[in-house]
This record gives C-alpha cells, structure tokens and sequence, in this order.
C-alpha cells in the first residue's frame, strides 16, 4: 500500500508514523517546516514563552508569599527565544528520527497533483529532489497542509509593523505596546506573553466577549487576571484602520460607544487562521473544496474517494490535537481498520494564567441542544491545593444531562486545567454519570478534587460549598 | 437520627457534613484539631512546604535556562512557618464555618465510651462541656479518630532531637542535617523539603527500596532525583540505635555490607503511623480491634452494628481521601443509601519532584493476580509539555489484561502526576480498556498526552516511541 502524505505537521507526520506501523509504503512531503505550525510557529514555541510568563508571575505575584526572598530578576528575552529555538529543534530532531525509525521517506519540497493519481513535487533544492521521484505515484493521498494567518481586510494591516504569530513568536526584543486585535486563544496567550515582559497591551475584540468559543464562567476568570496584570480589553470593538503615526502605529476602533483609537508600537493580528491550500492545485485531483476548505465525510475522505484530507485544511477544529487524531483515524481507515476515535471528546486548552481547558458541550450549547440541563460548578478558591499553590483564581463547572446524569462538558479554569480536562474527556468517551465520577476516588490534596466536587455540586451537596 | 461521630480530621468531619445534607442530627467531637492530622499536622502542611521546595528547585536548576536571570534568592523558612500557619487556618477556618453552616454541633473534648449507646465527654474546657451534655446518647457512632506515628523500638529514640512529622514540619530553623530513619512517602517528602532548605539529608531504610508499596518503575526517577540533588540513601539497612555524639546524633546502622554509622543534628523517625484508639474506652461499647485496629466489615461498620469506623483508625489505607470516601460511606450506609464510592478507586500520590502517583495494580500484584499482564510505559523525556517545563525526569506505565484489555493501574512519575492519576482513577471505576483510552483525544502540548502515549504503547504503538 502505498501512501503520500502532504505536510509534516502534527496532522500528517503522526498519520505517517502510524500508517507505517500498520505496513504501509510512506512518503511524506514538507514544503517548510517538519512538525507544522504546531511545532515550528503554533503550539510548541508560545507554550515555551508562557512557561516562562507563568514563573515571572509567580516571581512577581507569589514568591515573597511562598517564603523565597528574591532580590532581584528580570525577564531575558533574547535567552528566551534561544531556549524557544532549542526545544523546536530538539522536537523537530525527534520527528525526523522517527521518521527514519519507521522507515518513512521525507521529501522536503512542494506537493503539486498531476492527477488524482500522481503528485509532483517542487523544490528549490534540486538534488534532495533527484535523490527521490519527482513525480509520485500513490494508492492513497493524505492531504495535511494546515493552515495560515488570516489578514483582514483592514486598512494599513500590510504595514511591516503589523505581525501575525509567526512574527510575534520572535520578535528580537519586546516592543513598548502591543494592539492585538482578535482576543481569542492566540490573542490572550500572546496578551500575557508580552504583558509578563513589561510591554503595554491592548486587545481589541470584534465579540462582545474574549475567547468567545468557551464557557462564560471560565472564561471570566481570565478576564480579570488579565485586566488585574495592566491588560487593557475592549470587546464588541471593530478595527476600522492601522495608520503610521507618531507612537508607532495608531489603531482606529468604532464601538457603540463611539469612534476610539489606541497608539501601539507593534500590532498582532490574531483574527484567525485559514486552511492553506494555495499551492496543491486540487483542481487536477477533482478535489472539492467549499469555503476556502477541502470537503470531507466522517471518515476525513474527500469526494475523491482514495484521498483524504485531514487537520486545519479540511476547515474542522484547528487544532494540533484534533490533526493528529484525524491523522490516526484517516490511515486507520485506508488500512481497513475500524478506527475508535471519539470526537465528542476534542479538549480546548487556552495556556494562560489562570489556565482554561474545556471538553464536551458548554452550558449554552446543551440547552440549545435541548437538553434538561444540571450543572455543578466549584470554585478554586476553596480547593486546599489551588489555595497552597497560590493559585485560588478559577472554577470548575460540570455539565449533565438531568434526565440520565450523563457528563456532557467539562469546562475549568485554574491550576492544571490543561491537563485535568483529561477526566472530562474520559468521561464523555465512556459515557459517565455524575454518580460515576462521585464514586471515583481523588486525592488530597490535588487540584483534581475540585473536579470531583462540582460533581458533587450538581446534585447540591458538595462538600466544602455551604448550602 | 442522630449520629455522632468522634474526630474532626477528613474521615469525621466529611461524615459529619455529608450526614447533615442528608438529614441527620450531627454531634462531631474532636479532642485536639479540628481538620485532624490531615489539616494541621499532615497533608497540607506538608505540601505547603512541599510547594516552595519545588519554586526553590526551579530557580536552582531552571530559571536561568527559561530565560529568567535572577541575582540572588534564598527560601526564608521562618516565613514560610508563617504561611504554614496561615493556610491551615484558613482551612481550619473553612471546616468550621461549614460545620456551623451544616447545622453540626461541635464539641471540643476527648470522647469515651460509656456503654455501647452512650459517650462521654472529657475536656480541659468545662464551660464548653457545660454547654453540650457531657454524656450524649447516639443511634449511630462513627469513630474516626485517625492515627499517631508509630515510634520504633530503638535504643535512643526518646532523645528529644529524635523527631516524629509532626515536629519536623514547625522547627524553628533548618537544621544542618537531618537522618530520616523509614524511607516511605513522608520520609521522601521531608527529604525534599529540607534539602531545599540546604540542610544535609540522609535517608535510612530497612526495606531494600524506598517508597516500597509503589511500582518500581516510578520510584527509579524520584530516587535518582533525590540521590542527584544531594540526599544519600541506604536501603536495606537496619538503625540498631541512637546515640549523643559530639556532632549532634549518631545513628548506628546495620546491613549486609556491616555497620555504618550517620551523624546528623535531628533524626526523624518515619517508619509508619498506627491507629489512635488509647482514649475511646472501646471494651465498655463492645467493640473488637484487632492487632491495634477497630476492625470492620466492607460498609465500615464495626461488630457493634451501630457503631462504624472510618479512616485510619480502622487500619486500612491511612489515606486522607480514603478517610473521606470511608466516611461517605459509613454515612450512606446509616441512612439508607446505597453508596457507590469505589476503593478500586484509591489514588496514591507522592508530593517530591517528580510527583508520583498511582491508582489499581502495581505490575507485579496484577501479575501476583494471576492476570496475563501487558505494560504500555512511556517516558516524560519524549513528552513536549514536560520538555517545556523543564521536567522530563519520569514516566508513565499501564498494567492492563492482556486477555480484555482492561486498565488494572496507571503508575506515573512526572510534572502534575498527583492531579494526572484522575484518567486512571475513573478508567478503573469504568472499567475502561487501553482502546478506550486511546479513543479519547487528549490535548496538544499537554503532560496528559504521556498517558495517551502510555495506553498506545501497550500495543506497541506510541506515536513518539522508536520501535
């Protein structure tokens, strides 16, 4: 079985890894960078900027109060981007061995269809190029180009000045002020990067709401810990211009409050992003696309049934995890396996202070689904290890079903999140109940049983919330 | 219905709450601290320390790498006395305010049976007992009077430089070197403490590893970190006595290799903790202990069919959640609930760096089960998030039924292993299988990924693993 694999990111070098081990003949194709955005300019290099964002807070914040005397520190930049560098090359190191280690062949270069049979491929590198077949034939096609930055149509957002993420990722020092427009994921992670190394930020919001896609109730703790750090946030506010101006960049905004404008050295856009799909020439492989995406059945096959399109280019959740996952169920699919992958249980993780993560239906989507909702929420400032860990900001909030006391969302902000979503995620999977999670031990003191509390709280009798 | 139960700690005071939601009238009797040994002298003041250990070990080994240049700190332990101090009275705090709010009458004295309906109140404070009656009639009791650490027959152990946890955790200053005799949970987690503080640790024990209840495969990395920061450790050794010395203390030690002798300025004595039963006057209720434990049927209930006992008195896991969970129970049980806690479920957790935990069988009691045992282990230096932190010291291993692929336990060593055991925890009430696991999408870059990695690896198919 031959299989060509288009991109090297978290979609299609994991689906590469995986469709080797089940006996296939793999090429993979990377036109820029192995790993992806993820890897490369995406999930990898901000959670090593908040890593360090995270302990200067701590520094700032906590240290004094956890009984360590500091007398000085200060955030270095320039060694931060040099350990950013570092880790991306170790990550990319890793790829490239277990590429080898699977006895998959990587070509660096441009994937173009000849048909739906055959790929070409493009390189500015010749000999790399001559080494493999310029033109490859394939049984199946696994199409994992990712994605771009959106550039609104904004006057003046072409202005060297204006950066999307990929710049921000490595700007050589931090500028004085920072506009980002679009405070979604991106925008608030790169808003507490920015603000940890002492720049002035300001984000400006089109929704009525910062990191509009998750839960109000977990979503209001990091509004206040990012308006508490000196953030300043404006929602329901639309960008109208970017011009030059004497502070750098002056930013026009229009709200229902009037005509506002906000003056930044530097502005990010993180409006969004876009599957990338500019260079495959999906024409000649009779490739459907809708919306600026390829289209796609459950299984990740487009209308032409031996190739597949999988993560970011497909225009489904844009995220490294939801990829990898597509990946997995795509090449198990073409191997004739029946892949068990559950979608319902996709977590959402915003890597900020407090962190989020979210699993399953928010309470709004439940009822719009029409369920009898229950939910049980448990504030982090009660839990004792939130409170020796000094970080008391957040809640955890069940959401069920009342009819069946079936877990439909898990939704948290506080310490851990991230990685505590993984019981909501479980949860969901195996179809739990409340009673199910009550039954289940957590430990004392942990994080975690907070999460076992507002299971308690949805049938009202937590034990450490008074009645 | 009127229960009472004897002890404030996480067994007794969880009771008391979960028995008032359900409508009982509640007396809960504590003779020394409400919140037990858990609250004042256990668990969180433990990991209050244990939390500034880990901030102290990261500006050693990780600050300047991250990117954050820092002149000079040092840990202030007398602050940090002071923290200590203020977060268990805030919690202490906290219980009370929700004993008032609960509706629970609380009596501050030391309970005695009268008869096998009837206890007694004793207490230096005779207008409180005034208060309350002093002998209070009871439908149900529940003893939960905890534990006491257990001080081994040594030559020398009565020297007042001879220390038990309690002590350890409010010395006035650091002392210059500390002998910890009983290498378990409590003594690797002092270990940590006080060689963060600069003290010099060395570890005695008798069993020839330490942590000896945990899978060996996740005591490896927390040993090699101990013996890499400094501690020394020997193992299958005996402490034959305790003497005065010029230095401070001398322990003498016996092993196989001969007689080895350890000067340190205090010894800690950690060798294990027995039930606290010396003040209830158990003989005139009729009630049956055995080898110094109350002994108790599966609902925690006594040979007095009335009276229950939960928590460490009756000689099971001397966990505090185990307490609670045992407490739920008894609770559940007297008033007619079918309670559906699940003591499959018992996380472990070991609060050092790296966090250890685990929950269900370790390899080799699933093995001494007689199980056909399959391990998936994958190590936290592939894992990106742990890279990011700057902590790839670690691992995970699933133990699993070949036969059915059932999850029998989840061992791991890591960054957020204590908080990370929740997947394993409710696999296990689930009876979830390794697909299962792998079914559920965990997020990218998170710690949680490791255990995905974990569970694929059991079939030989980690994504990030040479093969």
């Amino acid at each position: 079985m031959k299989i060509v694999i288009i991109g090297g990111g978290p979609g299609g070098y994991v689906a590469a890894i995986r469709a080797a081990q089940l006996g296939a003949a793999v090429t993979l194709i990377e036109n820029k960078y192995l790993g992806g955005t993820c890897l490369n300019v995406g999930c990898i290099p901000t959670k090593v900027l908040l890593h360090t964002t995270e302990l200067l807070d701590v520094l700032k914040h906590d240290a004094k109060e956890l009984g360590i005397t500091i007398s000085d520190y200060h955030g270095d930049w320039p060694k931060l981007q040099k350990r950013k560098t570092k880790i991306i090359k170790k990550l990319v190191g890793g790829v490239n061995g277990l590429l080898k280690n699977n006895g998959i062949t990587k070509i660096m270069g441009t994937a173009v269809f000849v048909n739906a049979h055959q790929i070409k491929v493009i390189s500015d590198n010749q000999d790399e190029i001559n080494n493999a077949a310029t033109v490859i034939d394939f049984d199946f096609a696994i199409i994992a180009t990712g994605s771009k930055p959106v550039i609104p149509p904004i006057p003046g957002s072409n202005h060297p000045d204006v950066i999307t993420s990929d710049t921000a990722l490595s700007l050589d020092a931090v500028p004085e002020s920072l506009g980002i427009i679009g405070g979604g994921v991106i925008g608030c992670e790169f808003a507490s990067i920015y603000n940890a190394f002492g720049c002035k930020v300001t984000i400006i919001e089109m929704l009525p709401e910062i990191v509009a896609n998750m839960d109000r109730d977990i979503v209001k703790p990091l509004k206040e810990k990012l308006l508490k750090d000196g953030v300043d946030i404006f929602t329901s506010t639309r960008v109208e211009s970017i011009q030059e101006s004497a502070g750098g960049l002056t930013v026009t905004t229009s709200s229902q409050t009037g005509e506002k404008t906000i003056t930044a050295k530097k502005v990010l856009l993180s409006v969004g992003r876009k599957p990338e799909l500019s260079t495959l020439n999906l024409d000649l492989a009779g490739i459907k696309t809708a919306r600026g995406a390829i289209v796609v059945n459950q299984k990740m096959q487009t209308n032409v049934p031996h190739i597949y399109a999988i993560g970011d280019c497909n225009g489904g959740v844009m995220l490294a995890h939801v990829a990898s996952a597509e990946g997995i169920l795509a090449v198990e699919t073409i191997m004739g396996k029946r892949s068990q992958i559950d979608f319902k249980t996709i977590p959402y993780c915003v890597y900020t202070k407090p962190e989020l993560a979210s699993v399953g239906l928010t309470e709004a989507q439940a009822r719009e689904a029409g369920y009898d909702v229950k939910v049980g929420i448990f504030p982090m400032a009660v839990n004792g290890k939130a409170m020796i860990m000094g970080e008391t900001t957040g809640v955890v909030k069940y959401v069920t079903d009342a009819a069946t006391g079936e877990i439909l969302g898990l939704h948290m902000a506080g310490p851990r999140a991230t990685d505590l979503i993984v019981e909501g995620a479980l949860a969901i999977r195996l179809e739990a109940t409340v009673a199910e999670l009550m039954a289940t031990i957590h430990a004392h003191p942990t994080v975690g049983e907070a999460l076992m509390e507002a299971a308690h709280a949805v049938d009202g009798h937590a034990i450490h919330l008074m009645r």
